[in-house]
C-alpha cells in the first residue's frame, strides 16, 4: 500500500469503527443522568454493548466539553482487555482526523503508516534503521546487550526515542488533503490526533519496545515474558508523540521464534478466512513458514542460512543502488545479461539477484544437479584459486569498483544448502498434514525481500515447489499490513487473538527423515525432477 | 467495627477473595507459555473467567520473580471494570499482608480503616478533619470556590495531601499481631502494601476527591460530571501512600444529593438483600432517606434545618468534652438530670442532648403540643427578653464557662420545624409506596449523630415513627462500614452497582399535600397522637 491509498476494508463492516457521532439528549430535572454516564450509556446503545467505559482523565474536560457543543460530539473508542474505552471528543462537525499509526518493528528498519481511522485514508509513511543497531548488528547481540538493567533501559530507549522523532516528523509532513472546506484544505496534523498505535515486530524486538527483558527467550525452553501484551497505554511505554490517552495494539507471538510480525502477516495475507489451503513463507536467514487455511493453521521456523538473503558471498550485499537484482544467462551464448539497481555500474549482488544467478547457471548448464560449476560449459568465465573454482559474474572493467565481482564454488554449495534447507523446511511441515506440497492454493512471500525473488528462478533451483506461476502471491511488508489492517476495525483485532490460537507450533526435529529430505533438496532443482516438471535443463549433466 | 475486628464476612463467600496461591508447572520445550501467559491461564483456571489480566509494569518483574520463587506465588487480582487485574505478587510463603483502605470521605471528618484483604482483619483505624474546612465550612462554599481551575486544584489537593500523609501516619502506628512465625510477629506495615482502596462520599466531596469539577451539580438541573466512577488507579488521583498498581474504587451515587456515603451505607445495613421493608435515615442538616427491601429501594432527600444537629441554638455545639448530650427532667420536681460528655461541667449542648431536652420538656409539661414553654409549669427557669421567651438550662454557676446556658422559644420552634421536616419527609417517601409508617420492619439511622439520639426521645417529639424500640438501629459510621464492606468480595462490589441501579430517587414536591402533612407534624408529637400511642404525656395541656 501506498501513501493515499485506503485502508482494505475487507475485514470490516462499519465506515468508521472507533468513531460515533452521537447527539445527546441535554440534562433536565427529569433525566439528571451525570455527564460521563449519559455519553456513555449513548455509547453503549449505540455499540451494542455495555463494556464501555470512559478514561479518567478525560471526565475532567467532559463537563465544559458537553455543554460548549451542545450535547453533539464525535468520539473515539479504543479496545482495550475486550472493552471498549472513550478516550477522545471532539465537536461533531469538526473534521480534524482521529489518527491510527501501524508501525513495522524490524530488527534492521522501522516502518510507519499513519492513517486517518476516520475514513481509512493513508495519510503518509516513513521509515528509519533501527537505532539499536548502535549496540548490537542483531537480535542476539541486542539480547545480550539488554542482559542488564541498564542494558535494556538503553535499548528500549534507542527505539522509543526514534519512534517519537519519526512520528513528529511523519507528522510534521502531511498536510491533508481531501473533503474539508477549501480554507481548511491545507492543515496539519500533530502526533495528539493519533489514538491507536499498532505494532508488529518479532519477539525480541516486541520485548525491547516494552522495556521487558528478553533474556529467557534465547535460553532453554525459550520463554518470552509475556505471548499476548495486548493493549498498553502509550504514555506507559513512553511513547509521548500521540495522544495523552492513546492506546497502543502490540501483536502477539506464539513463542519466542514465532513473532507478532508473522501473525500481522497471516492477518494481511488473508489466509487465515479461506477455504484452500496456503502457505505462507517469510524467507530469511530464519525461514519461518505458515500452512493452513480458515480451519487450521500450523507454524514453524528453520534455519535457512544467510545464502538466501546474498549474505555470504563476496559480493552479496542488501538491496541499494549499484547491486545487481536481476540476471538472465544466454543459454545458448552463455551471455550475461545483468541489471542493477538504478542502472549503475554493478558493484555487487542481492539476495534475489543470487537466485536469479544460480537458477540461469543451472539452466543454461554451467552448473551440474550437484550445483558444481562445470569447466567445459563455464569456458573462460571459470577459474580456480586456491583449489577453489570461482567463476566472474562481472569482469573488472565494467564494474564500479573496478574489481572483478566473482561467485565461488564454496559460495554456491552454501546457497544450496539453505535452499535444501529451505525446500525441507516446506515439504516437512507439509507433510506434517498428510498434504504435499502440490496441493497449495497459495504460496504468499512476506517481506519486501520476497517481493523481488523472481518466483521462476526459485522454482528453478528448487528453493520453493513447483507449482502455477499465479498460485505465488508476493505480500511485500506484511507485517506493516496486517499492523494497518488492526487500525480499521474490531474484527480484526479479534482476529488477530483468534490465529494466535489456532496456530499450532511444529518443532521441526531434525531426525533422520529431515536429514534424508535434505539431502534429497541438495540437487538441482530435486533429486527428484518429477517434484519440479516446469524446470527445463537446457544440457543433460 | 473496632480495630482487630474481622470484616464481616456475610456477603464473601470465599476466604481470601482477591487473593489466590498457586503453583505454575515450570515452563519446558513442550510447554512453552510465556511467563506472563502461564500466570493468567492459572489465574482463569482457578477463578473461573476469562476476564483476568496483568497490569502492564508488573511484567517487567514476571520472569524474576517466578524464577526466583520456583512458579510458587501468591497473587493479588484486584477488580476493575469488570474484570481481574493481576497487580501484586508475592513469594507463596510470605504472609506479609496485602491490604485494602476503606475512606470515610466526611465533608467535616474523614475516617480511615485498614484491613488486611487475606484475612479480613481489621488493623486499624485513623480520622483527621477535612483539611478542605480551610477553603470553606460547608459543600457549598468549597464547591463556589472550587469554580476555577486554581481553586479546584487547591481543594483537590488539600484532601489528597490530607489522605496521604494519613495513610503513612496509619501503616506507621500499627504493628501486625496473628498467625506469624514468632520472629516476625511485631512487623511494621507499609503504605506499598495497600493495593485496593474504596471511598464513599457524598457526591460533592467525591468530585473534589477526584479533581472533578462539581460547578453543576449545585445548579439546575443538578448534573455530576459522573455517577459511576468506578475503579480509578490511585497514582491518576495522586494517592502515592499507596502501591503504584493499587487501585481505588470510588463509590457511586444517584444524583447531585443522593452520595456514595448513602449507597454504602444501604451496603453496610443489608437492607438491600432483606424480604421486610425497612427505612435507612441518615440524620443531618440534609435528611437522606432510603426505604425498600431485596426487591426495590427508593430514595429521597431533604432539607431539615440544621437545628437537628444543634446547629441552631445559642448553646449548640459539636459532640465534645463537656458538651450536654443527654438530658433528663423529674416529671414531679422538674428537676434537671443533666450528663455531659467526660462529665465535665457543661458548656453546650449537642444535637443528641437537644432533642432529649426537648423530649423530657414535653413530657413533663413544660412545652406544650405547639411547642411552646409555659410559664406556669416552667417556674423560675423561664425567663423573657426582649419578648422572647428563653428557659435556662445551666445556671450560670454549675456551667462551664460561668454563663448560664440557656435555650430560647425560636431555637424550639426551630427544632420543631425540622423535627417535622423530618417526619413529613418519611411520611411522604412511605406514603409514595402506599405504605405507613407503621407497617416498617426495621428503622436504620445512619451516621455517627444518629448513634447518639436517643430514639425513645426522638419519638416523644414526633421526629420519628412511634416503631417498637427494637426496630432502631443505629449503624454507626455506616459510610465507612460499607466502605470496607467493599473490600471483602467482589459480590459486594457487584451489589453496591445493583444497589444504585435499583435505587429510584423521588423528587420531594413541596406541594399542598406535602405542607399539610408538614403542618400537622408541627404539633408535638403530631396533630394525630393516634400515632404515636407510646408517648405519655405528663400534664393535659
Amino acid at each position: 500500500m501506498k501513501p493515499a491509498e485506503k485502508i482494505p476494508k475487507k475485514m470490516s463492516g462499519i465506515s468508521e469503527p472507533w468513531i460515533k457521532t452521537i447527539s445527546l439528549s441535554p440534562p433536565s430535572l427529569q433525566d439528571n443522568t451525570a455527564d460521563a454516564d449519559r455519553i456513555i450509556n449513548a455509547l453503549k446503545k449505540e455499540l451494542h454493548t455495555d463494556a464501555i467505559h470512559t478514561e479518567f482523565s478525560l471526565l475532567k474536560q467532559l463537563p465544559d466539553i458537553l455543554r460548549k457543543w451542545n450535547y453533539h460530539v464525535r468520539c473515539i473508542l479504543v479496545p482495550s482487555r475486550g472493552q471498549w474505552l472513550l478516550t477522545g471528543i471532539a465537536h461533531a462537525e469538526d473534521r480534524k482526523p482521529f489518527m491510527g499509526l501501524a508501525v513495522d518493528l524490524g530488527t534492521t528498519r522501522v516502518v510507519l503508516r499513519l492513517a486517518d481511522i476516520s475514513t481509512g485514508r493513508i495519510l503518509g509513511e516513513s521509515a528509519f534503521d533501527n537505532p539499536q543497531i548502535s549496540v548490537g548488528p542483531d537480535i542476539l547481540a541486542r539480547i545480550h546487550y539488554a542482559d542488564t538493567e541498564e542494558g535494556l533501559a538503553t535499548v528500549n530507549r534507542l527505539i522509543i526515542d526514534g519512534l517519537n522523532r519519526e512520528i513528529v516528523a511523519l507528522c510534521g509532513k502531511i498536510r491533508i488533503p481531501g473533503p474539508l472546506q477549501k480554507a481548511d484544505a491545507e492543515k496539519g496534523i500533530s502526533p495528539q490526533d493519533i489514538y491507536l498505535i499498532s505494532v508488529a515486530g518479532n519477539t525480541a524486538m516486541t520485548h525491547l519496545f516494552m522495556g521487558l527483558n528478553p533474556r529467557w527467550i534465547i535460553r532453554e525452553p525459550y520463554i518470552p515474558v509475556v505471548n499476548k501484551p495486548g493493549v498498553v497505554k502509550a504514555e506507559e511505554l513512553g511513547i509521548k508523540a500521540a495522544n495523552p490517552l492513546c492506546r497502543i495494539l502490540v501483536f502477539p507471538n506464539v513463542g519466542s521464534y514465532f513473532g507478532g510480525d508473522l501473525i500481522a502477516g497471516i492477518l494481511f495475507s488473508g489466509m487465515n478466512t479461506a477455504e484452500d489451503t496456503a502457505i505462507l513463507v517469510d524467507v530469511g536467514t530464519n525461514a519461518e513458514v505458515v500452512l493452513g487455511n480458515k480451519n487450521w493453521l500450523i507454524a514453524c521456523a528453520g534455519a535457512a542460512g544467510p545464502a538466501l538473503e546474498g549474505g555470504v558471498t563476496k559480493m552479496g550485499m542488501m538491496a541499494g543502488p549499484g547491486v545487481i537484482d536481476k540476471i538472465a544467462i544466454d543459454p545458448d551464448t552463455h551471455e550475461f545479461d545483468i541489471r542493477t539497481i538504478g542502472n549503475m555500474p554493478p558493484k555487487g549482488i542481492c539476495g534475489s539477484g543470487l537466485i536469479d544467478l544460480a537458477a540461469h547457471l543451472f539452466l543454461s548448464g554451467m552448473l551440474d544437479i550437484r550445483g558444481r560449476l562445470l569447466p567445459s560449459v563455464c569456458g573462460h568465465r571459470l577459474k580456480e584459486k586456491d583449489n577453489i573454482r570461482y567463476l566472474t559474474v562481472v569482469p573488472e572493467n565494467n564494474s564500479a569498483a573496478g574489481e572483478e565481482l566473482i561467485i565461488s564454488q564454496t559460495d554456491i554449495d552454501s546457497l544450496i544448502r539453505s535452499k535444501a534447507a529451505m525446500y525441507t523446511i516446506l515439504e516437512t511441515i507439509t507433510a506434517s498434514v498428510g498434504m504435499s506440497l502440490s496441493e497449495l492454493s497459495r504460496f504468499y512471500v512476506a517481506g519486501t525481500f520476497g517481493s523481488f525473488i523472481s518466483p521462476r528462478s526459485a522454482i528453478s533451483i528448487g528453493m520453493i515447489p513447483d507449482l502455477p506461476p499465479d498460485c505465488y502471491k508476493p505480500l511485500g511488508n506484511s507485517s506493516l499490513g496486517g499492523a494497518t489492517l488492526a487500525l480499521t476495525s474490531p474484527e480484526c483485532i479479534a482476529e488477530i487473538d483468534r490465529i494466535r490460537e489456532r496456530i499450532t507450533y511444529l518443532e521441526l526435529n531434525v531426525n533422520q527423515d529431515f536429514m534424508n529430505r535434505f539431502s534429497a533438496a541438495k540437487f538441482l532443482p530435486h533429486t527428484n525432477p518429477s517434484l519440479f516438471p516446469s524446470v527445463k535443463i537446457r544440457a543433460e549433466n
